[in-house]
């Protein structure tokens, strides 16, 4: 890529998924797209877990909440003919950056070329820290009301319990957020028994990786925040020999 | 690794998820994995898709429908000493192999040593191939009979449209399994309108990708087979200038 003389001819948008944390979970496309690219946008803490493969100069961090803007600030790059990779923790179309910055180009009317990388998701990572417990049908429910009526957010840890799901909870809590877990808990308290195996995953396939494995019961007892992610049980999963696994059926 | 004298001391076992298929979404964790290994073992179709980076004397390939039989072969060899890489398409948790093969260790009561290495699932690869439908909560279910009585499965679809859920389905149809996808679009109507946008990927992030965009009426007037996976929208889901996104709920 060389100069941007020729408006929105050559430029173009990666949204890249980097996966949990740690670079060996990070797809060759997602490195090559990197590589490829004048410009690297991201949250700053993002940035951080792969500055050491990309140039200095290259580099464009950004504050938390900042969402918005950010997608607009890579379209402009890319308006102006420039490659750009728009980076997202774990999956980029998983509550991360891929879908905002599609909403972006759309209402710009925009038509440089954008292209979503997916990743590792963090539900994906944790599952594969703990054992298989996502091996049969799973909801994916984030507890963030930011964005969400916590009314909804209910609503759907209603069904999913219902319906005997495993479910992976994103965003259980924050320090602002303190009690959508306890809530959901109870919620779930309708429809699974208390010994339901719960996995909590802190940093999945990073560093500082911390695993429990507990129970509906119990998981209210340990750390839980806006690093981890949560899995909990159907009705068939069970924790032995300290993995926590979700049968298929398969007659073993 | 050097032999197997000392049973049971060396021997490791590897899940490795390759993601969709090309191996540019491989994780460099799972060609790391692959390469360590004395033996990979797989279903033959997939084994294809990586053999050129294989030691062909190391390939153990398998037929479909295997799966307890070729998780047992593994165990074996790995209680033999060998290090080896069981691998499955998408992510091994998700519908994969990496619940039978700790189902199979733990019956056996083993201490083989076991990792899980994550990959991109289908329905990761499939959202970043129609842009970014799975951007907010989501359902994944898998419409195979063979393992699942077929009411949990409706009663799931049933939970699914009633949450409002994003779905995504595996295995909608094959061969032998044609009317399940007629019937949980006929579910989904209690609860979703009409005009829910509706992705049908085939192999995805493959070189014969096939892409489909239409909505829950018009779903079933095209190709879904068992390489397909499909995403349904959520209320707020929409399909404009070639992508299906559901919004997160920034203001953009």
């Amino acid at each position: 890529m060389e100069g941007g003389n020729e408006l929105n001819k050559n430029g173009k948008i990666y949204v890249v998924g980097i996966g949990p944390g740690d670079k060996k979970h990070m797809t060759f496309k997602a490195v090559e797209a990197i590589e490829k690219s004048d410009i690297v946008i991201g949250y700053k803490k993002y940035i951080e877990l792969i500055e050491d493969m990309i140039d200095s100069k290259k580099i464009v961090s950004s504050q938390m909440k900042k969402e918005v803007e950010r997608c607009e600030k890579t379209l402009e790059y890319a308006e102006d003919g420039k490659v750009v990779a728009l980076v997202s923790s774990g999956d980029a179309g998983v509550y991360g950056m891929a879908g905002i910055m599609i909403e972006v180009l759309l209402k710009k009317n925009s038509t440089v070329d954008i292209e979503v990388i997916p990743g590792v998701s963090a539900a994906n990572a944790s599952a594969a820290c703990v054992g298989a417990p996502i091996m049969h049908d799973f909801a994916t429910i984030s507890l963030s009301d930011l964005l969400t009526d916590w009314s909804l957010i209910e609503k759907r840890i209603h069904c999913a319990g219902e319906g005997d799901f495993v479910i992976t909870i994103y965003n259980p809590r924050s320090k602002k957020r303190q009690e959508q877990i306890v809530i959901s808990r109870e919620i779930l308290l309708n429809y699974k028994s208390k010994s339901t195996p719960v996995a909590i995953v802190r940093n999945a396939k990073r560093e500082d990786e911390e695993i429990v494995l507990t129970d509906l019961e119990h998981m209210l007892d340990h750390n839980i925040d806006m690093f981890t992610t949560l899995i909990i049980g159907n009705s068939k999963s069970y924790i032995k020999g300290g993995k926590m696994v979700t049968p298929r059926g398969y007659r073993i």
